[in-house]
């Protein structure tokens, strides 16, 4: 293995953003952008695996099973999951391969479904907190909570909605043949939307009704496959803290320690930053060694170490 | 490389059988009896590929992005098609884990979302004739024909369909990275479907609105990775000639030639064995050495040569 390895993570909605409808087209271009910016990690010389998102994506197939589900019997959640690795990572998969091309990069590209084992004694499973899926008046939810065995929740006046399990991942099953792909010099697409999640059953593996998330999947993976650099994108070029007060301050590079006490302070909230740089505590504290948290737009110079938050030992 | 190299194939319908509703229960049941069925190819010494169908799975696909048109953008046919190599990969994946661990078989198992490529200059997308997806109305039918670039056809008194095309798969974009796995000593699902449809267009890849025949795609992927062996897994436990006639014949091993003259003859009938046969030819042609065509359950037998139809040079 002559080559170092990165693992990136970004968020479905890179790809669907809230303010456009989300057709395959608009997927599809920005797909495109994405992968130009994510690219720029091979260029600087790096093995690479893409870890995407799914929560816009998983979100719309969950309307579609649900709008169809008279005629054609509800997928479980994890198929669906399953089937947004395929959908997306064909997108990705395209564009990567179009940008390759366009360096001349010789690589060759590949998404791998991948299976993420969850524990069945995660506290996750005892209160389910993750919303996902369409918006249901109360009859339908009702309905959906004693046929289907759903948990719902009333979202602020916009109507009902299921929610289901975020449990921590704890290994991920194509974690050899992803690293052997890597180190054939191939780009990988692996991990989509988390990971299908799985646990054992009495020998068996058995898909399970939840969802994880994508930031401590990716950071999982990079730990199981010896990742040297963990790149998280977000919306932000810098990760700050006292965000949005007159004493904000970008932060360049931080240690693991330093990242720790800021998420103590409550520096980083739970929904947006928080989940990224737990991620990153983990995979530095598993005996990785360094984080890369910028946007798309600031990888390439972050990569040059003139940009971006990097987290290190 | 040790080991010889199988290429397996068989239908959508082996996991969703048209006496089935088709719930992702029942499909892992069958995937389940699938899968135990194939790892005789791996106890028979080979390392293995496995090609599945996605007719009916495509199908219930189609229905629920028809049924949330108003709501979500309707997925192109080849997003579609992505889907099913995620939710049937998946099964896949896990049942023959499961045969693995029961035979101590210490194999790593991987599903690869594969994009096949066809030529515009197709003859196929002169006249498309594949039905795919629902039922509609003259109405709907009509409207879609106008707002979605549709071909539609009646289908004799059941109402209106899309056709597309189904064109001849000239190119496996991930044939090298399959490659590499298998030698790897891995179990390979791909091509799922016959392969998310592409075709070249200004030096980008581009999805194309078609399907591709499993029984064409298996057999080139078997071609391009020099497998030794292509299995054709189908409903009868060997081929037959002048079937259900009082003069049926079936037959054990025929060479390529033979299997020429029945096609000529007409043996073969083009909506089920024909392309099969067809398939066989092309991959014998193209140098490789035999092809088996047999059932799930004639499988280890027909491994031990004693059942089944082998095609041979």
């Amino acid at each position: 293995m002559d080559n170092k390895i990165a693992v990136v993570a970004f968020g479905g909605n890179a790809l669907h953003p809230e303010h456009q409808i989300g057709t395959i087209e608009e997927q599809e271009i920005n797909a495109s952008e994405a992968s130009a910016a994510i690219i720029e990690i091979v260029r600087n010389g790096y093995e690479l695996v893409v870890v995407h998102g799914n929560g816009p994506q998983v979100g719309n197939v969950l309307i579609q099973v649900e709008r169809a589900a008279d005629e054609v019997p509800p997928l479980p959640l994890y198929t669906c999951v399953a089937c947004t690795q395929g959908s997306i990572g064909f997108m990705l998969t395209n564009s990567l391969r179009k940008e390759c091309n366009k360096l001349g990069l010789n690589k060759e590209i590949a998404t791998v479904m991948t299976t993420v084992v969850v524990n069945g004694n995660d506290p996750a499973f005892e209160k389910p907190t993750k919303p996902i899926g369409p918006f249901f008046n109360e009859e339908y939810a009702q309905r959906m909570a004693i046929e289907r065995n759903w948990q719902i929740v009333e979202d602020s006046g916009r109507g009902y909605r299921r929610v289901v399990p975020s449990p921590i991942p704890s290994d991920i099953l194509e974690k050899k043949v992803i690293q052997q792909m890597v180190e054939n010099h191939n780009i990988v697409i692996a991990c989509g939307g988390g990971g299908i999640p799985v646990m054992f059953k009495d020998d068996e593996i058995k898909g399970v009704e939840a969802v994880i998330d994508k930031d401590y999947a990716s950071s999982l993976l990079a730990q199981e496959i010896g990742a040297d650099l963990y790149v998280i994108l977000t919306g932000v070029p810098q990760v700050a803290i006292n965000f949005g007060k007159p004493n904000m301050q970008y932060l360049d590079t931080i240690t693991v320690n330093e990242a720790k006490k800021y998420m103590a302070e409550g520096q980083f909230p739970p929904g947006s930053m928080g989940p990224k740089i737990a991620a990153a505590i983990k995979f530095i504290e598993a005996g990785g060694k360094e984080v890369l948290v910028t946007s798309a737009s600031e990888l390439g110079k972050a990569l040059q170490r003139q940009g971006g938050t990097y987290i290190v030992r």
